[in-house]
């Protein structure tokens, strides 16, 4: 088993300024390679703290990744750092960063300063990997001095430290012992994890040795299930993976929504574009969520017209043609009112499915509802479904859930149409 | 000065399934009462290293603060660490915790099991405060052996962990020689950090040694200065705070938004519910964010009406009534569809203000204008105004500068019409 340690490096994490992000995606990365992350570690601006801990990292991890302080003001020493305890005995200029640092400062009609030449300086005993995305290089220190591990250093700014990903995994690829290990990602929305693992127990039981699942939840994207195989001599894992996920998938039936990484308004967008069909909504609880999510996704102009947030009633009335009388009669958070509301955008925008929610997120309830209640209505060609969910968040999950149920619920009744 | 460090329990964090965010929170909540955090520390569910972790941290840090593992299940190991550690000889039954236990199981209509019975059992060495939003306690173990330092075990659940700050505060204020530091938050918008911090540097040069301002930037919120004065005998700091605040406000004039720990939509709303007044929105690039930002705020149903997202041409014709020709000769992004887009969702939902979106958030322009374009148009009772902005950045944060742009061009539309 390979171990490793993440430390970040700068006092804007360790005064609580600005929330650690790289940290989780550099330990999901490592952990889907199989190699296993036993600290995350955060230090100051500090050289002494910043040398002592990656030392001591590197005396338990095979492999250490540091990110931050690589920019180029005063407060940014962790390259001295890393000379020093890498037994550096001097700076070289590394000619391909230094490409980058002159096309990256031009293209902001910047002149390049002696701060900025200072970027693509480097410790003598580091590899370079270019850093695609901003001035400070990547660099890669073997075999350190005191322990014989290596260690990794990244840039801060997330974007940066995410985009190096891929080339630091390509590097500890090529350079430690790892058994192969394959992944595959079901997507799965509509039901709580116990019931799904109870659903799939059986399968799961019988799963061999080598084989192994894990439940991955999120309040906007459902369950992610992580079907994972180690290589072997045989070489067939590829296929035992596949015959696996077949099982899996007649299993969930439905309920799966993809078969990687992804999420419920991908997913959707992936079906009507196919297909040519185009999507409305209109929202009340959830006041533009779900618009928000549909349109998060590049290419969703194709097949989204457009939505209406009707939070007040005159909207609901004079916009979407909800009748007064259904409201008066049914109340405002009803089956009636979502069908209506949902049939309403789709007839003002000429979409073929429109969805619509009409709900209470909190923080407090009305005299027939608890806070939590949402109905949904899905309309279609075929004609309007609604359902009701009611959940024990706060204000900012029930509205995240509403919005997921709501999508899901349009999936299906998608998916029914078609008879897919 | 006061050394405190952050120590996270769980495998779920080491492998990058779940976010950290408490750290952050603590971190923040810490360093405003003047505590030092030298380090945070994630480690998995290994006695060992929980065991490790904890006693070198309290050896360095005067307040360790450890989150996770408190819960009812077998991989939740923190509590026994936590009584070896101590020195603690036995574990005793927790009064006020099992009450709490027994209340929210039957909340949930659950019957009380053995193993929830445990989460009430306590170290006999460890001070207990009360856990209102879940059944683990809260535990603080003073004078620890070897360092003399203090231990707070908080449960991992997030809502609990930041639930539980405000106890874990009082309880440190009550037992460390703590000097009085008081805070005061400013929210500003429309001005970048470099900019801004050359405006104020005159006044910010001339204050007093005991007076400090940080510049803590959001891409939703804009800057949150926060201006900080420690506590001495004369005990005027809260006299002197304030007439530094008076000038500071002066300077920055209508670029201040909020005079506290705020956002662009509450503010906002804030305005229009004094003021009696309604707003609605239409959004073309946002694609519902503006909406779902607007109502993310309890009871702005009191002056949000509803908006429109016309992603299609057609929904900004047929429903928002912009007219043809205007989007034929001026392009869909420019001046006059956004003017157009407010004025018909102001005419359509009847509202006194309304705010409309049109450009193009990525991943690429059209043949008018490269990506991050937006035009912005604000509508009221004393006409409409318009603004065009080009960001940098990719399809997720151009919609989140879009749309804190857009509140930030209507917030000052507003303010201007009511003479403020």
């Amino acid at each position: 088993m390979i171990y490793a340690s993440i430390v970040t490096i700068g006092d804007e994490i360790l005064i609580g300024q600005v929330l650690d992000t790289n940290s989780q995606q550099l330990a999901r990365a490592l952990e889907e390679m199989g190699i296993h992350p036993v600290h995350m570690v955060s230090v100051g601006d500090d050289k002494e703290e910043i040398a002592k801990t990656l030392l001591a990292e590197l005396s338990v991890a095979h492999i250490v990744i540091a990110t931050g302080g690589l920019g180029p003001t005063k407060d940014d020493i962790t390259k001295a750092v890393l000379a020093r305890i890498s037994g550096s005995t001097g700076y070289v200029k590394h000619p391909g960063q230094m490409e980058k640092v002159v096309e990256i400062l031009h293209a902001r009609g910047l002149d390049v300063l002696e701060s900025n030449i200072n970027q693509a300086m480097v410790p003598d005993k580091a590899d370079v990997i270019v850093n695609r995305l901003g001035t400070a290089p990547i660099m890669v220190f073997r075999d350190m001095p005191g322990s014989g591990h290596t260690l990794y250093s990244l840039p801060g700014v997330p974007h940066e430290a995410v985009g190096a990903i891929p080339s630091i995994l390509e590097d500890i690829r090529a350079h430690q012992p790892l058994s192969r290990i394959l992944h595959r990602n079901v997507m799965v929305y509509g039901m709580a994890e116990s019931a799904l693992s109870e659903k799939l127990s059986e399968w799961e039981d019988a799963l061999p040795a080598d084989m192994h699942l894990a439940y991955l939840p999120n309040t906007l994207t459902g369950i992610r299930l992580r079907l994972s195989c180690y290589g072997n001599d045989a070489g067939d894992e590829e296929e035992r993976l596949e015959a696996q996920l077949e099982r899996l998938t007649a299993l969930l039936g439905p309920l799966m929504y993809a078969g990687e990484d992804s999420n419920l308004e991908t997913a959707i967008g992936l079906i009507l574009k196919e297909h040519g069909l185009t999507l409305s909504c209109a929202e009340s609880c959830t006041g533009g969520e779900i618009a928000h999510l549909i349109t998060s996704v590049p290419g969703s102009s194709a097949y989204f017209l457009g939505s209406v947030t009707s939070y007040a009633v005159s909207v609901k009335e004079n916009v979407l043609g909800v009748p007064a009388d259904v409201i008066e009669r049914c109340g405002v958070v009803s089956s009636e009112v979502a069908a209506a509301m949902a049939q309403g955008v789709r007839a003002l925008t000429g979409s073929d499915y429109a969805v619509a929610t009409t709900g209470l997120a909190g923080p407090s309830g009305d005299e027939f509802n608890p806070v939590g209640t949402v109905w949904i209505g899905a309309t279609g060609p075929r004609g309007t479904k609604t359902v009701k969910y009611v959940y024990k968040n706060d204000r900012k999950r029930n509205i995240e859930r509403f919005a997921a149920s709501a999508l899901n619920f349009l999936r299906l009744m998608i998916l029914e149409d078609l008879s897919i």
